[in-house]
């Protein structure tokens, strides 16, 4: 039985299935639509400091979660339209990650793992 | 059981912690990641024309899975943080799209929701 | 005497002070509004086929220059705030772009200079 | 006599030109460039606390000066293939800016003008 995420997916393609569009969704352009929408988060933390960011979390909850989601369904987009494993793609980041960023290197720094 | 997305999820929360990145996680921080990512993808198709676009998907294909990979996980970075789930925001923001663009007013259109 | 450019800066240095804004204007928060600014210019050209794109420069030229004004002054700010000769920090960069795309070997090539 | 913001322009026109690039310059394209380069900037601050701000501006000054060296280009660019006065456009920006948040009422504040 396909999880939650899969349903989605199916969801989003038979969404633009029906309404045509696949003539738009080239990858350039679903990757500007990534883009945008994470800037449409990125755009909820403007100018304010760190120590104001529990209380933009709160105050703007529902708002954050919204363009989160809409981020994250351009990334399934992006997937579905070139028919990349979004889910494995992002496991192989991981291990690569964990292979850049060892404990005992990376603990409590802020580096890239080029500088550490 | 929990199923590949709640997994990796689970995995990047721990990778976090082990490292001690709680610290300079805050939600501005996690947006920046996201923002960052997306353009690294972006940046993939720069200064290629649409005939291009198939010839590049397929010289790039495993730079862009991971581009694709990086901005995947840097959202559920950003929803492990803020505690959000990640896939009810994204579900949730389908239902919308569906209401925004129904299938007899959007279809083979590239216009917004407010001007259809 | 100074010439536009100065004059715009001198204002925004001005326009700054008198809203006591210094104490928002770090220099992350400069780099995420240029960031932000940047994306809704481009926003203005998503869905558009190449095609469609001279149609799009009309119908939403006054738009597109306000956006375009808004990334221009964003990175003005920055370069305020940083006490960065802006004009300066530009042109080293046309010099090395001279020399990364020497015209024997760029011309009519849309390859990254790494890659000619 | 040009000022140095014109001369830059016009030996940007000569540099396409002369390379043949026009082909590739879609308004798109030059709007990605834009947001591509805004995000290396943003990129130089990934991870840095308010507390750190003031260090990164040191040890990575001339980093940051060519990353906005290279925001500010990109915008010239898009002005010059476009045909807009992009000194205009920010002028005309301003004025907006100056309407939207008057002195009394922005005075201290880090609300957008729909919020104040």
């Amino acid at each position: 039985m396909p999880d939650r995420l899969e349903q989605l997916q199916e969801k989003l393609k038979r969404f633009v299935e029906e309404r045509d569009w696949k003539q738009f969704h080239n990858p350039t352009q679903l990757a500007m639509d990534i883009s945008v929408e994470a800037s449409e988060l990125l755009e909820l933390f403007q100018w304010k400091l760190e120590k104001e960011l529990p209380q933009v979390m709160k105050d703007k909850k529902s708002k954050i979660e919204e363009e989160l989601g809409d981020v994250f369904m351009t990334c399934l987009k992006f997937a579905n339209e070139t028919n990349i494993d979004i889910l494995a793609a992002a496991e192989r980041k991981f291990l690569e990650m964990e292979r850049k960023y060892p404990v005992e290197k990376a603990k409590g720094s802020n580096k890239k793992y080029n500088e550490l």
